[in-house]
């Protein structure tokens, strides 16, 4: 098990539907915020975008699911708990709980893969020693509120 | 193999992130909207909402899942085409694939229960007659954009 | 001048677009938070929604602007400050900036007016006793993370 | 009066909130559909990303305002009216009304100038007489669907 980070935050009002729930592709929002801590932390204090916006370690999706438990409400307090289950040579698996008063309303994963372009083209790259060591150290634990 | 269904539209700028293509939960709100297309076809021309605005088939999600095969840009013209795969006593299943110039860039699922609420006790509900019936007509096909 | 409460968070992936910037209509997803933040302050404690998930203080917009004075980018630190500027009978306007680093970047305002909902008929209510103290009093602060 | 385009979608259920109606910023986001379509049309069928899916013709808000009349369901069928008011040296003012039924439910607008990035820093630049011609051109009218 490698790195393990908890953002603690609360369901937006534009989070929500028309059910009276939260909409669930916003849960994979969730976990997508919870990827940025992880890379935040490894980031060492570096802004997480380059001078044009983009994000400096790009690691789009290849695969996403989730299961979902119960629902939530406007407002409720929640925490997204991301672990670092598998590293690959370019790919890296998370796996996120969300939680509301410590009990699990949703569990997902999604698989990533660092890229990038040289040359106009767009490639798998190996992820750099510094950010897998970042990312495999169980015993680190980012905990942030956004 | 049940009810089939398209859905054309555009990406919106707003579904596009800083890395210049789809941010990845909105695939998951393009199945939402397949869905609605589905359920329109089986509520035969009555609004899918009641007076205080909620869905009138409520079909919350257990589970789903996707993977990603190629990036969307821009305004690319898409299409997301919804197949009923199993339908069970209150439960379906739908699989949604996304086109781009009839090429796939993204596959995915959603299981979902139909629910309702019987003195303030929220339960799943079989399947009414009509609905599984038009669920479950392979034959029909609803062609939509929006 | 009343209420000022202030919500610090970031900009999550997902709210940038393929310009590499915040996408506009997200800063108004903002003054919608942080009217939830005043209204969390006047709820004491009690939940925001009722048992369906329905906001308990529902406040639809009626009118809404903003300028944008400079863009924001991906994980950047913000602050979104909101202030009850008018108290009318049964409608409210809220002053919102947003800040980074303790610079404006963007300024905004809302005109709401709480509604109730009697006999199936929608229709706008005075502001109750407590509301309006907990809205119109300017030397409390609320100070959020979310 | 300079170009106007109608974009014909429909309430998305993600597009809704807890209150049973559709969340106030995504009107913006219409907004901004609307303005797509309007350069789609000055782009004369050349795709509206670049290569690395950035906008050929960025034109991010300086400001944006709209009123509300009455409230959208889910499922509704909707129009977005876009209409260019203002064309200044690199500026433009669109005003936006969205209608159901043929009946106005919101009206706003945006202003927008056009950017170019040279050496690194950011710039408003002239319209260009092609971009400026088409959208100046009130017997054009783009009509679409997405």
């Amino acid at each position: 098990m490698g790195l393990q980070t908890i953002l603690r935050t609360r369901v937006r009002f534009g989070e929500t539907d028309a059910a009276g729930i939260v909409f669930y592709p916003t849960f994979f929002a969730w976990f997508d915020a919870g990827m940025t801590g992880m890379l935040r932390g490894a980031a060492n204090g570096r802004p997480m975008h380059d001078e044009q916006g983009r994000p400096r370690l790009p690691v789009p999706i290849v695969e996403s699911g989730a299961r979902f438990v119960a629902p939530l409400y406007y407002d409720d307090a929640i925490e997204i708990r991301s672990t670092v289950t598998e590293l690959g040579r370019s790919s890296l698996r998370v796996e996120h709980t969300v939680l509301r008063d410590g009990e699990e309303v949703a569990r997902g994963f999604e698989i990533r893969v660092l890229i990038a372009t040289e040359g106009g083209r767009i490639a798998a790259v190996p992820l750099p020693p510094e950010l897998r060591a970042a990312l495999g150290d169980g015993t680190a634990t980012a905990d942030e509120v956004a």
